[in-house]
C-alpha cells in the first residue's frame, strides 16, 4: 500500500508550477492588441494559462483529445438512477460506432475520442477501445468499499498512461469524459467526503430521477459515508471507498496531463469529483485545469469553487460524456487564434486609452 | 412622424410567431437521440428554437454574419470613456482590414463581418464598408436628445436594410455587433428608462474607467435622464433621446432577422440594449434571439432579464463588436450538428430510461 502510495507521490512531483515568463509573455502580447486591457475576459486568461502550462508563449492547440472513461456502479442496485446499467456498454460501442454527443461535438471541434473501459461489467472487444478493466464495476459502496486502494491506484495508473502515449504521440490538450450508470451517486459522495456539502446539497438527479427517487438516492449516498467512514484527509481512501473506477481514471488523467504539460479541460459533475480527487491528491494540477461548463446537477457549482474552478459555459447540460468539455475546445481555438491574428495598436494605428 | 412610426408599425406586422409544427418535429427528433431527455440544456433549446424560427425541423444555419454597426456619441464631449472618440473610425479601419477581435473569432466561426457605417464622426470610404451615415454622431444626450425621431428610424431602417439583403443572398443567422465609444453610456440610459433601473445599477465601467470617473458617467446619465424627460411607454422616443445611430441600427438587425425568420444572437450590453429597445418595439421578436454571453459590464444582467433571455457564455468579455455573439455560432453549429449526426436509442441498440 505504501508502495502503491509511493506512485501517486512520484506522479505528483512531475508536476512543476506554471511557466511564469511564458506566462508574462503572453500577457504582454495580449496587452499590445487592438482592445482595452482584460476585455475579452476568460479567453485572455485561457490564452495566458496555456502558455504557462505549455511554456510557449503561444503554443499549438490544436492537437486535442477528450478521453471517456468508462466503469461500472455497484450502487446501482440500489436504485440510483434513471437508466439501466446495461446502458454502460450499450453507450461505449455508440461512443466507438462515432454516434453519441460527445463524438458529434469533438468532431466539429477537431478533437478525437478516446475510450477506454477501466471497469465496465460486461465483456467489451472493438479495435478502437482501450482495454485496462480493473474490475468489473464496482462493488456496492452502500455496504462497504467500492474498491481496493490498490484497485483505485491501478485505476488512476491507466488515465495516466493514456495521457503518456497520447502525449507521446502528439496530443497537447486534453478532456475529461465518462460514462458510468450510475456514476453522479459516487461524484457526490465524494464532494460531500472532500467538500464538506450536506447530501441534500451534494446530491442531484443525474439522468433524471423524480423527487423520490432523489430523496431514496440521497439516503443511499448517507448510508455509503456511514458505512465507509472515509479520511477527508485521505483523498485514495475517499477515492477508493466512494469513487468509481471511470472516476479514479480521470484522476489519473489530470494528474498525467498536469505531468505533461498540457492543459485539461474538466467537463461536468462526475469529471470535476475527478478534478477535486487530483486536485486534493497534487494540488500544484489545479492550475493545468480549465473549468468547461456549469451542469445542472445540484452540488456542481460547489464543486467547482471548492476547487477554484469558474465554469465558462453556462448552457444547462447535465449529460457527461465529456460533452461540455468539448465544446470548450472551440474557445481555446479562440484564444489561440486571437494571440495569433489579432492586430496591435500600434499596427492598426489605434490610439490607446 | 406618425409616417415613420407607420414604417415600423409595418415591419414588426411582418414578424410571424415561430413555427410551432417545426419545432415539434425538432423536439421529437432530439427525445430520440442516445441521452437523457433535455440532457444537452440549451444546445437542445437552440435546435428547436432554430426550427421555430426557420420553419424547418433541421435548418441549415451555416451562413452567418455578424453586423458590426459604427456610430460616435456627442456625450464623449463629457468625458465618459477611456478612450478618445478618434478610436471608433479607427476600430472601423481596423475591422475592415480583418484585424479586430471580432475578425478573427468570425473567421474561426466561418463568419462573415458586415460593417456598417450609420453615425461615424469621421469621413471614411473603403470597399468592403457599407456607407449609410444618418449624421456624422449624436447630439450630447446630456445637453437635449441624442438625434431625431425620424434619424432613430431611419438608422433602424438601415439595419433593417442590411439584413434584408443578406438574407436574399442567403444569410441564415445574424449576431449583433457594435463599435462607438462611448456607448456604454446611452446604453445604460436606455436600461435604466425602459428597465427601471437606478443609474447605480446600470451605469458601469465600460472599456474600463476609475471609481471618480464612473460616478461622473453615473452623473451624466442622470443629466441625459432629467433633461429629456423620454416617455418609457415609447419606446422609439426613449431610443431617439438617450440611443446612438449604432444601436438604432442593430434594432433594425433584429427586426430585419425576425421579419425574414431567422435567427439573431445577441451580443453585449451594448447589443442588448438594442434587443431591449426591438422587444418593447415588437415582442414578437424576442422569440427570434439568443443571448451569447454575459458582459462583464455591470447591468448586462439586469437587461438580459428584462428581455426575457439567458446567457449561454460566461466569459468576463467586455468588449463588444460582437465578439461574444460569434462565439456563440459554434454552439449553433453544435446544436446543428447533434441534430444531423447523432444515433438515435433504436439505431444504437441502447435502452431506454
Amino acid at each position: 500500500m505504501t508502495n502503491m502510495a509511493n506512485e501517486i507521490r512520484e506522479i505528483a512531483e512531475r508536476i512543476l508550477p506554471l511557466d511564469e515568463e511564458a506566462m508574462r509573455a503572453a500577457q504582454a502580447r495580449l496587452d499590445s492588441l487592438t482592445k482595452p486591457p482584460g476585455s475579452l475576459g476568460k479567453l485572455e486568461a485561457a490564452a495566458a494559462q496555456a502558455a504557462g502550462v505549455t511554456g510557449e508563449a503561444m503554443p499549438d492547440l490544436s492537437r486535442k483529445a477528450v478521453i471517456v472513461m468508462a466503469g461500472d456502479h455497484g450502487v446501482c442496485e440500489e436504485g440510483v438512477s434513471a437508466f439501466p446499467a446495461e446502458v454502460t456498454p450499450q453507450m461505449v460501442l455508440n461512443f466507438l460506432s462515432g454516434g453519441a454527443a460527445v463524438n458529434v461535438l469533438a468532431r466539429h471541434a477537431g478533437a478525437d475520442v478516446v475510450c477506454v473501459d477501466v471497469g465496465v461489467n460486461a465483456d467489451l472487444s472493438h479495435p478502437r477501445l482501450i482495454s485496462r478493466k480493473i474490475r468489473r464495476g464496482t462493488a456496492n459502496m452502500a455496504r462497504g468499499p467500492a474498491m481496493s486502494r490498490e484497485e483505485a491506484i491501478a485505476a488512476i495508473r491507466v488515465g495516466y498512461d493514456v495521457v503518456a502515449e497520447l502525449a507521446e504521440a502528439g496530443t497537447r490538450v486534453f478532456a475529461t469524459g465518462e460514462m458510468g450508470i450510475g456514476n453522479t451517486t459516487p461524484s457526490a459522495a465524494i464532494l460531500i467526503a472532500l467538500g464538506g456539502l450536506t447530501p441534500e446539497q451534494a446530491v442531484g438527479r443525474g439522468t433524471g430521477i423524480d423527487d423520490e427517487r432523489l430523496l431514496h438516492k440521497q439516503r443511499v449516498v448517507e448510508r455509503a459515508l456511514a458505512v465507509n467512514g472515509a479520511d477527508p484527509a485521505d483523498p485514495l481512501d475517499v477515492l477508493a471507498k466512494l469513487g468509481g473506477l471511470e472516476i479514479a481514471g480521470l484522476v489519473g488523467v489530470i494528474l498525467g496531463a498536469a505531468a505533461h504539460r498540457s492543459l485539461v479541460v474538466v467537463d461536468g459533475f462526475i469529471s470535476s469529483a475527478a478534478a477535486l480527487v487530483a486536485a486534493r491528491l497534487a494540488p500544484a494540477c489545479t492550475p493545468y485545469m480549465l473549468a468547461s461548463h456549469l451542469s445542472l446537477e445540484q452540488g456542481h457549482r460547489s464543486m467547482l469553487e471548492t476547487i477554484g474552478l469558474s465554469p465558462m459555459i453556462h448552457m444547462d447540460m447535465r449529460l457527461g460524456e465529456g460533452t461540455g468539455a468539448v465544446l470548450a475546445f472551440h474557445f481555446l481555438d479562440a484564444a489561440a487564434n486571437i494571440m495569433r491574428e489579432m492586430a496591435t495598436f500600434e499596427s492598426a494605428g489605434v490610439s490607446q486609452g
